[in-house]
């Protein structure tokens, strides 16, 4: 930043001293991503309000400076992590954590970007609401849109895209357009749908300073099992036939393989193994839930046992095993894999997805190409089966002797993405988003006229690529 | 058409006979849409495939001619229809309706843009699976893409741009840029989603050649009851408790007038008048829809009937009368208006939306107002209630006399229009979309920087507004 001291004193005497942060132990906690990404800022800006975010885009193009916004900084591609040049400045949205306005008839809540998942849900639960999109982290709502965020109930709610109703954005263009998109409606066809560019374009086509999201009520009744499948092919016509049986009330889906399962066993003991004999290959946690009371006639614990007594009925029934009402020790098991590959060594993390229908097949070959490539490497899966989503972590244990080195573990991102995209059509990013972390990905996987346009779209909207960390054009 | 028998023949040599119409009468059908929209055609060109759609629009530039997408031609704002020039080309997707490919176990179905909705319907019965957006017409899967076609059951199932997950598109531009955007994954977040920008757009971004849609479970119950709210401010706490009580087996919660259903029972006696005593100022259809079965211990009828009972307990209960279980005769009363209004008067219809919680206000206010300006007109209103879509109709009677001249039907329009979007910020097009019929309306309440980033984005796709009948930039 040329002349640091003046664009900083201009920046201050625009917005106040609260708003500007350049002490470097303060700078610390905005300089690095909760999983990648670390970098250094010229500074963190924290507007309170639209207006002021227009000023900071104003201030940024007359001194040329380049611009990151970031929410509650638990982003998982490093999008909102500043580079190394110390040029960036850091445009914070934890002073617009506030605005929390329900319109209970509508059903839906006007927040500001920077209001925190927990903080909505908190707000919503007396009233009997809540915003669905599950996941273990605490982001804000701006950087949830701007990852169009998925979770492990996407099947019953969708992921963002689906529940906004409206956006309010600031455009990093030379005069900061200010695009008021907040119409907070279900039906509406009167015109291009524009907030849709910048749901899940990682916040590089503008700031996203409020929405309209659509809430819903909080379930009344969960019923939870724990499935083992009688081989992992026979996982597919059970989510098949319980989809089918069960429809609207299936809200979870989840895989773990053995793998991943061992490891919660072994790094969290207080997580103890449900299964009567042996870890089994694959096991499916499956949750119902209603807005519906038992005292309404919805039982969904016998609901789901008469699912699942017919799965269960024959020598080749797909239904090996099924261990029901554990709901809180399948989460612990399920939510703790990704902590406790950590422990058991190197992990190469994957957040991809797949058709369903070509989801075992993507599997196989993965276990059984890696193995031979690389034996010390353990596939530990588990993810999403019922949305095609699958984290397809890879451990390579502490304990083996030799660590991997930077190039191997390029080599074997590199292997596992190929085959998965060129091979099986499936995503590289299913819920993560698009950042620093993972750009080379894209620019290797999008077809060029697809990479073209969108050069353009950013183009459009944020000229100079003053805004963000990622350039969807070719580079 | 410059030329018209060369230009001709070259279409001919590229596509063979059968792809082409240019016979008046053949011509007939394609150059009148359903409600609005009438003119004349250069010719009709019937493409088979993407490959075709490309030639189509590579001839098209090389003689400077204008092309327009059509599917069914069931559109309600004309924009697939020609205008009075003679010089435009309709493309036609009606031999491209054979392509349904399911995907058991994706639970996705991959169709060409011609597909029929009852033929995709009657295709995936046999497998107990539906696509769930519903409405009075048999349209195209193109033309429902390029409406963003909501319907009755939106509540529960959302519209098209919920249920899409992959798309291809022909481009307007030189190139006839192919894009092939048909992953079929439910979590993709792996950059810019540009299918997006051809969902709602009326068909002025791109051709639609292909799409892969999320199919449902066939509903295996439903629960149906006529409902009479206290007052007519009782209808959004029925919408609410119900939503409460009810949450994912609520699908339809649709609105009628007193004025609405009169008109129906008088000129279409076989459906009779349900209730007892008079008929009600509003009566509200409410339809639960399972996938689950009463052999499950999934009781729909029981389950309303409870959460009726709630509502109708004490002096101020919100609900004063409910018909349960006839089905068949409510929806026929529901589906009926439309047609009815037409033989009552001359109709000037309304396609709005407004957030539910101004729904009642927009209402009173319309009806109120209309009787001191126009006193013939009768305020027949219905709509989805649920989502916040509402037909309000107004019938001009035939038997007062005195039939509404052009003009006077311009002021109530612009009266309604401006009312609703500058004072209750609706949208005028809650569910038909753009086209020329309300383009003016578009033009007249539409943003300028909205405007700007409109015309922008319809230039890098489809430069020279080849395609379409809407110009979605300022004019």
């Amino acid at each position: 930043m040329v002349d640091r001291d003046a664009t900083l004193t201009e920046l201050i005497a625009l917005l106040g001293p609260k708003a500007v942060l350049s002490d470097p132990a303060e700078l610390a906690g905005y300089e690095r991503g909760t999983r990648y990404g670390s970098g250094r800022a010229a500074c963190v800006v924290r507007p309170r309000d639209a207006l002021e975010v227009q000023q900071i885009v104003r201030w940024a193009h007359k001194h040329g400076l380049r611009l990151i916004a970031q929410g509650a900084n638990t982003g998982l591609v490093a999008a909102a992590s500043p580079d190394d040049s110390g040029d960036q400045v850091i445009v914070s949205f934890e002073r617009m954590r506030h605005e929390i306005d329900l319109d209970v008839h509508n059903r839906t809540v006007r927040v500001g970007a920077g209001v925190l998942l927990q903080s909505l849900n908190d707000r919503l639960r007396p009233h009997g609401l809540c915003f669905p999109i599950d996941l273990g982290a605490n982001p804000s709502i701006g950087g949830m849109i701007a990852a169009n965020t998925g979770g492990a109930r996407l099947m019953k709610y969708g992921d963002v895209r689906r529940n906004l109703l409206g956006l309010e954005v600031v455009l990093a263009n030379e005069d900061a357009t200010h695009l008021e998109l907040m119409s907070g409606l279900r039906k509406d066809n009167s015109g291009v749908d524009l907030k849709q560019l910048f749901v899940g374009t990682s916040g590089a086509f503008g700031f996203i300073t409020a929405a309209v999201l659509e809430v819903h009520p909080l379930p009344r009744q969960r019923a939870t099992a724990l499935l083992v499948p009688r081989t992992a092919a026979s996982a597919m016509e059970l989510l098949r036939t319980l989809e089918m049986s069960c429809g609207e009330l299936l809200t979870s889906f989840e895989a773990m393989s053995r793998a991943a399962m061992e490891c919660v066993f072994r790094f969290r003991p207080q997580v103890r193994n449900p299964f009567d004999a042996d870890v089994p290959e694959l096991a499916i946690l499956v949750e119902l839930t209603s807005a519906a009371s038992t005292s309404m006639g919805v039982d969904l614990e016998r609901i789901l046992e008469s699912a699942l007594a017919a799965l269960a009925d024959g020598d080749e029934a797909p239904l090996a095993d099924a261990l029901l009402g554990r709901a809180e020790e399948s989460w612990q098991l399920r939510h703790g894999i990704s902590d406790c590959l950590r422990d058991a060594g190197t992990v190469i993390a994957f957040d991809i997805s797949v058709r369903r229908s070509a989801i075992l097949a993507l599997r196989d070959f993965m276990i059984q190409e890696l193995r031979q490539r690389w034996p010390h490497l353990q596939v530990c899966d588990f993810g999403h089966l019922g949305d095609g989503g699958l984290h397809l972590n890879l451990v390579w244990p502490h304990d083996c002797g030799v660590p991997p080195d930077a190039a191997t573990i390029q080599h074997v991102r590199e292997f596992v993405y190929d085959a998965l995209v060129r091979q099986f059509r499936g995503s590289f990013s299913a819920e993560h988003g698009v950042g620093p972390y993972n750009v080379a990905m894209y620019e290797r996987y999008t077809a060029a006229n697809r990479l073209a346009i969108a050069g353009d779209l950013q183009r459009l909207f944020n000229p100079d690529a003053r805004l963000g960390t990622v350039r969807f054009g070719s580079s």
